[in-house]
């Protein structure tokens, strides 16, 4: 069966998406640590993030700085920060996690409450910073 | 005045030292949230992850990749999880933590407390891994 990311690529489950080319996918967290929350993925469906390949890895982690200069200019952060978990959900995919200060950096912190609205209005931010870059 | 971890990188702190080339320089955490827990950091003392330049972020990247691998097999876990946080030493650091389960992933877990007989082993163990790849 599909992962839940691979049915997010392919829209049969909705998201607030940032940015998609041929090899890779990124969207909101729909559970946000903090404002501005995202995830990146790679499009291939592999489980463990250090299976995948080399090119596409790189790629990855590059898309990841590029849409996190994108959210540092669409929310008030310090830095954005990376996580790579890779416990939840089987499909690798990198956290980029806004934060003001170190105790930010928790998956046990609350949650963020979103109102639709909230989350587009925040994707659409993204989008045009990164489309200025 | 330089950071501590190019104070590292230039023999003048000690450290157990995993791996090392012209641009990037690994070691194991001295504080580890877990078994195994090493950095990777590049040369060039930039401050903020996001700055480093495209190319040797991308080695950073590549090269976390390839010491994960050998983390993985030196010792016990399930995955090798990626945390940059970027608060605490102002000199980019990619954290490799090797995790059980999701709450193993913290940094406001009790740090483990190791001999250096332990941290020496270990980081043999792992530069044997790193060789055998």
């Amino acid at each position: 069966m599909a992962s839940i990311f691979t049915r997010i690529i392919e829209g049969e489950i909705p998201c607030y998406k940032l940015f998609e080319d041929d090899r890779v996918f990124s969207f909101l967290d729909i559970n946000p640590v903090s404002m501005g929350h995202a995830l990146v993925i790679p499009k291939q469906e592999v489980d463990y993030i250090f299976d995948v390949e080399d090119d596409l890895f790189q790629h990855l982690f590059l898309t990841s700085k590029r849409i996190s200069k994108a959210i540092e200019k669409s929310v008030e952060c310090e830095r954005v920060s990376i996580a790579v978990v890779g416990l939840e959900v089987p499909h690798a995919h990198v956290h980029l996690i806004p934060i003001k200060e170190m105790e930010d950096f928790s998956f046990s912190n609350n949650k963020l409450s979103l109102t639709e609205i909230e989350f587009q209005d925040l994707a659409k931010r993204i989008r045009l910073n990164l489309k200025g870059q």
